[in-house]
């Protein structure tokens, strides 16, 4: 298959761009290394040593034998260039990661939410209108998040993957049923752009047929998969400063330098998981499956497990010894959320879940152990205040 | 009252400012004339013979004594001026007319689809950050449209105004009664900004407790107000073509010229409906009734009854003696479709509505006959096309 990845410099893109190709997909990488211009702007860096995107691109070719072709192309700036792109290349799926994706990130200044908005907007927006333009039957993979659904009210029913049963009262006549996209309920500016996305592609399926995937994707946590792992200048990047660095990556980032795991407020807050290897392996699984013809948006969670943060705080002290420091949450949510997902879809398609596990957690720490002199200790906490 | 109303200087706005500003209120217009670009972008012009803006606002000065200042600023680009502009008039209110508000100039190309969501949505989102940054308590009025609801699905139940109760059947237990926002069903590029910006205000209201009304308005028709009537050269627009001309006001000028009333398909669609002398009346009603503190958005259908557009095309016919064309519909809708809505909002606070009515009709034709010879016949067909 031929795929074009949006964002395949990034931290989940690199990862399913490398995997891909191991797997004998036609990889095409493009990406504007927003990413690593960030990490320019906020004088930090990956915790592990990540490479130069062409030393990456040499690298796999001199370990793999197989090449994957890389622009340096804006997707939200260089609409001519993408559409050009799609002539060139012809893909069959476009899995589009080209988005900002932090939320501490897109709470940090005025300036970080408007770019969150019109970055991330316009890049889906640009994709969706090219592939129309193109007149090719592409299939496009986007990269959501589990934050569409929000966490305030969704404790008492399972969350669906994307569409919800509902009934309406009449006043005259019997209850109306339906089933609409669930109701998107966003906790920051960045995943307010996941649900604006949502629509995006809702209008662009219903008036144009596109055929879309949407992945709502839980917290990914590992860095490595069985391809990073084969040289060291394909090491992938990982976060662990309070803007990038998700909930369990950061813990086990702060265990390895004996940091106290920073807790934000109780730790109540239940989430969804996903390890790296397995989101590597569920894009691959929506690849496969796309959506068929006239059918509407194909919706996913992409997680196995749900976890609250205090929980998993326990399990890396109890691992580690380390010391767990409640801190003031700087997010605007509820301090402790129940959490039940469905994940039938990807279940019933072949996803194998990898469970939290000490290996694993182990693994990470000692990732972030050889690289310990590389931490920023002023950068851990997390400073972007939601409110003023 | 102090009102920035960005838009001001196009079909509503004007009015909108005019009738303000005639109440009493401190009027500054902010505008970036982009109605007028895309008149000549399109080759076309208002049926009126629509004055520069500065003429405009000499000759309100002329007839009232009232100052309406104007700056020329695009909101969607010039997010610095905009947020000086509301710290330099600290205004109570800001009407937020300032997108492009046509589904088939939307629809028209690619670039038009791209033009289109950049400048809406990055509009809006300039706006509501603008305020957050200025911290000043500053409600915000948004000109929204009917089409977020959707046409397809709501003939069984009245559109309520914004908020629809359901009910969530569990595996195991009782059914669990919710409020949502009305699921959105947008039929054009146009309609998915609107409904994009309905969760641009949700999360803002939510994050940053903002006080937002939304008016979901009908096909607005009619075009002269007791304020632009008072000088030639504070006559309204009126737009006749395919692309801007609104159903009802294409009808009549259609009429006027002896063209016949061009009818999209057999003309079975219900659309809400309400005339420009009660756009403006309920903007201020929306204005002298803010949601307060943490209310959630407010949201009121700013439409006064609703008609099947073949049915309008008869009433015309009657009054005018026209002739109906059934032609080819460009647009992707259904052929027939019911409607009921509800808007007990407005009425609640004072709202008294124009019906439909002969005299009207004939207002808006005698209008269209005055300036016949400004109309390009070759501008009156629809020729956007939602598919290719």
């Amino acid at each position: 298959m031929r795929v074009l990845v949006l964002g395949g410099d990034g931290f989940c893109g690199w990862a399913t761009s490398l995997y891909l190709s191991a797997k004998g997909h036609d990889v095409v990488i493009l990406d504007n290394l927003s990413r690593r211009k960030i990490d320019a702007e906020l004088a930090t860096e990956s915790l592990t040593p990540i490479r130069p995107t062409p030393v990456r691109l040499q690298a796999w070719k001199d370990v793999s034998g197989r090449t994957i072709q890389f622009h340096n192309l804006d997707v939200a700036q260089d609409y001519a260039d993408l559409l050009a792109m799609l002539n060139r290349y012809s893909p069959d799926a476009v899995i589009h990661f080209a988005e900002q994706r932090a939320a501490p990130y897109s709470m940090r200044t005025f300036a970080t939410r408007r770019y969150t908005v019109e970055n991330n907007i316009t890049a889906t927006h640009n994709l969706l209108c090219a592939i129309v333009e193109s007149g090719r039957d592409i299939h496009v993979v986007h990269l959501g998040t589990m934050g569409v659904y929000g966490y305030g009210t969704t404790g008492d029913v399972p969350v669906p993957e994307g569409y919800l049963k509902i009934r309406i009262t009449q006043p005259n006549g019997p209850d109306i049923e339906r089933e609409i996209m669930h109701p998107a309920d966003p906790g920051s500016v960045y995943h307010m752009t996941k649900t604006l996305d949502a629509l995006l592609f809702y209008f662009y399926n219903k008036n144009d047929n596109l055929r879309i995937t949407d992945l709502h994707q839980g917290i990914v946590w590992g860095t490595r998969t069985q391809e990073t792992e084969q040289d060291e200048r394909l090491i992938n990047r990982f976060d662990y400063d309070g803007e990038y660095g998700t909930v369990l990556n950061r813990f086990l980032a702060q265990a390895a330098i004996d940091h106290p795991l920073t807790v934000h407020g109780v730790g109540g807050q239940k989430r969804a998981f996903i390890h790296l290897r397995d989101s590597v392996r569920c894009i691959e699984l929506a690849l496969l499956h796309p959506p068929k013809g006239k059918q509407r948006v194909q919706i996913f969670n992409q997680m196995t497990e749900t976890h609250r943060l205090i929980d998993l705080a326990h399990k890396v002290s109890a691992l580690t010894g380390a010391k767990i420091q409640h801190v003031e949450n700087p997010r605007a949510e509820e301090p402790t959320n129940e959490l039940i997902v469905q994940n039938d879809g990807f279940l019933k398609i072949g996803m194998a879940p990898i469970a939290l596990d000490d290996g694993l957690m182990l693994e990470v720490i000692n990732v972030a152990r050889k690289y310990r002199d590389r931490i920023d200790p002023t950068k851990i906490p997390a400073t972007s205040r939601w409110r003023r």
